[in-house]
């Protein structure tokens, strides 16, 4: 539990009847037409406005996030507003809710392997041997290496070669770009199976290379599936798909485990 | 209640094992590090790329929805993060849910208004008449005008001339923009009180200009707010207030409504 | 918005260091293992204890409502957890999160239309005459009479007859049970098709029979569905059926609207 | 993940246009009237009917999970349902997203060590010599015990003895909940502190007698508390105080962190 304190703060922002200040800048005059949207997603996590270099970066990664078709978290949109088309805010939410350890939270993963493994601030760090150590230590455990593998994009996850890409030419490729793609090598030669670095795993990385600390690097995918999913309840207004995924289930479950049958 | 269908359908996107694809185009060459955010947000609206003007104009006003300080919504993300800070997504998802017709629904109300006193495809309308009776009919109902006055910012929300301003800057200051600038100043001078045209009544009247539905113009406050949640969840992680507004919640009502006085 | 107010206050309860009050009973001695989960209930809506015969009545409508099968909001709490198993209550949460007014709002919808034409309080009221009206009155708006019919349960819905049965068993069948039982009978010979009282219709005229405030009624839908959501997220772990789902929503997508259909 | 299946299934229930059936038994005839809504819970976790004992203890056991008074849940429910009153179902929703680790987890922690140190089928084991060992161990990790201490409620919990008198009353206070009593001597006496069993350690030893899964316990919680969220929002309705918050908090943070202090 924190502490008591005696006075509430907060460095976000403040306003005043003919001010408005978001991190230490003027709203209307300093950021709306300045900055975009990934931009201020930046300064909300980082309390600055990034260069031009971090934007191009950091846009394509909260890009990135924002739609990965029809997961398990637009099906929840969709079928929330079916029954609360007066609440798309908490279709949206409950969307948001399954964003847990098992999709987004490999982005987290794979940067808290990087960070365990290559501290911040290391310097001259012997890149192969701590791959190496990282695939021994995680096959002794039992355990996968977050950021790897893919169940549909094999044997490259297309995403991963062009975030690297924007990262190196936008000088944030480093030593944890360079040490998760060491770690896929020895992942898949340890294995024999294709284990491409996935997006999670490549965002991972160059969040590492930002510095931006582990416990919010979920965030970002949070935030930017919260832009896709409005694009699934947009559709679902237009073309829905939740009622009938709905009849389908509800036939077949009586058809297996109905009168006679459960 | 939607009818059944044989098959379901998205146009969002697909992916094969080398390809993923977005509202048509390929999402490695063609979406990252071509567009920002913003634009991506766009794109999940609209199906299309913005173009260079709209672009500006559809960031400045998603920029605006971020972040709004330390509004109830995010209180319960922070007082949320508190007990389930394992579950980042759930604290966001919770802030969100409050983003309904009270707040975030002001936005919605305000292009409701428009586009019922001027339906999409209007030309040579008399702004100046309609206005009047905009005004006229809220005022023979009782009703407030959705997206006008401010409980802090008066005379004026310095955001919305400055949105007024990206807009016209950028090709988007139609009838729209000059139809809630009327009916303001008619409800000024009806009510002989401040009532300067908010965020959300500028955001509401530019929305229109772009002709988005009026049932997913929430949705761009739910979005944006989904990213001002993230920010204020990472300061809480810093410098914490959840415990403190508790403690003295719980040790007021204690006072107040203890034993001997409940 | 409502006012400020000089100090916070509760009349729910408190605590000091050896006593637990909940409205203004000691929880251990006087409500622990003398009351059951929907007196509890009861007590929280009306900040007293039910006698044995609202005991009876109230829990049976609280049970009506905490299953209803593979529901959307079963099916959102089912994806949910497999994204997060960690967060088993933002699953629920999700689940509740469509509880709006397609499904639940229609025991919300049916109390509201029977306070209206029968306000609190009246005697001696015409039934069959205000329950022609209320139908004419539907049929002339082109509206649904909330708490009639139903997909499946044709031409009876057996919650509703038993629900009225134990109302009356326990003194709670009053004129609003009349009421709803004479519009079915106007609006099944109205529109010459089969209008079963459906659970959400009988359980609405038997909390009017009580007297609860019309704006908490979906709150009893709301807290028994908590209950079947932990149910249905058990069985998840046990017999899972959100993966098919995702995995056939996708193949099918990936079939209809893939490369070269989308 | 799971495997592909060929056909989902749920034991749950069905219905057919005269039934309806869960868990095996007719809802109408044999259900309502019949069980009280503790009772209901019982049977969705465990598919069948509670029998008296079992009732009077797991009924306890949910009661004293309902309220739990100015608890940041419900502060978020409040705060939530200001800005979005047309939605309960999210109100209560964003609520329950804070029971986490930090809050409810206690209860699952509390039956996991249980279950840990005394594995299901047990007989005869020696608990004192357990119970040191726990300890113990729990000091050596520099760990807390689960289900032990509470901030207001010293030096005993006054929840904790009440529901284990109504566990052996019923027959059902077996080897775990001496185990856990055991555990308490010997943590006071290393520790020199008072360190009594809170409500959630008895609820979880309790949980234990019954065999519940632990994956499930938190759910009790959760299902509980949504019962008590309700009663929240009905007094919000009628004596706010999520208002005043905000209005304070916005004011505390503008005077500590405005212009001239950020």
């Amino acid at each position: 539990m924190p502490k008591r304190k005696d006075k509430l703060t907060s460095a976000i922002g403040w306003s005043t009847p003919d001010r408005i200040n978001v991190h230490g800048l003027d709203l209307p005059s300093e950021v709306l037409g300045h900055v975009n949207l990934g931009d201020m997603a930046f300064m909300q996590v980082t309390g600055r406005k990034p260069d031009a270099r971090e934007s191009v970066v950091f846009n394509a990664i909260a890009v990135t996030l924002v739609e990965h078709g029809i997961t398990p978290s637009a099906l929840v949109a969709r079928l929330t507003y079916m029954g609360a088309p007066e609440s798309l805010q908490a279709a949206v939410a409950a969307g948001l809710c399954g964003l847990g350890t098992v999709f987004v939270g490999s982005m987290e993963g794979a940067a808290k392997m990087l960070y365990a493994a290559l501290p911040k601030g290391t310097d001259g760090a012997d890149l192969p041997a701590i791959a190496k150590q990282v695939v021994a230590d995680h096959r002794a455990a039992g355990k996968i290496v977050s950021g790897l593998g893919h169940p549909v994009h094999k044997p490259v996850d297309p995403r991963a070669p062009r975030l690297f890409e924007i990262a190196a030419e936008n000088g944030m490729s480093g030593d944890y770009v360079a040490l998760i793609q060491l770690i896929q090598q020895e992942a898949e030669a340890a294995s024999g199976k294709a284990l491409p670095i996935n997006a999670t795993g490549a965002i991972g990385a160059i969040c590492c290379e930002f510095g931006f600390p582990e416990e919010i690097i979920r965030g970002f995918g949070v935030m930017s599936r919260a832009i896709g999913l409005v694009g699934h309840i947009l559709e679902e207004t237009r073309d829905p798909m939740a009622f009938e995924i709905w009849q389908r289930a509800e036939e077949e479950i009586l058809e297996t485990s109905g009168p006679g049958r459960g």
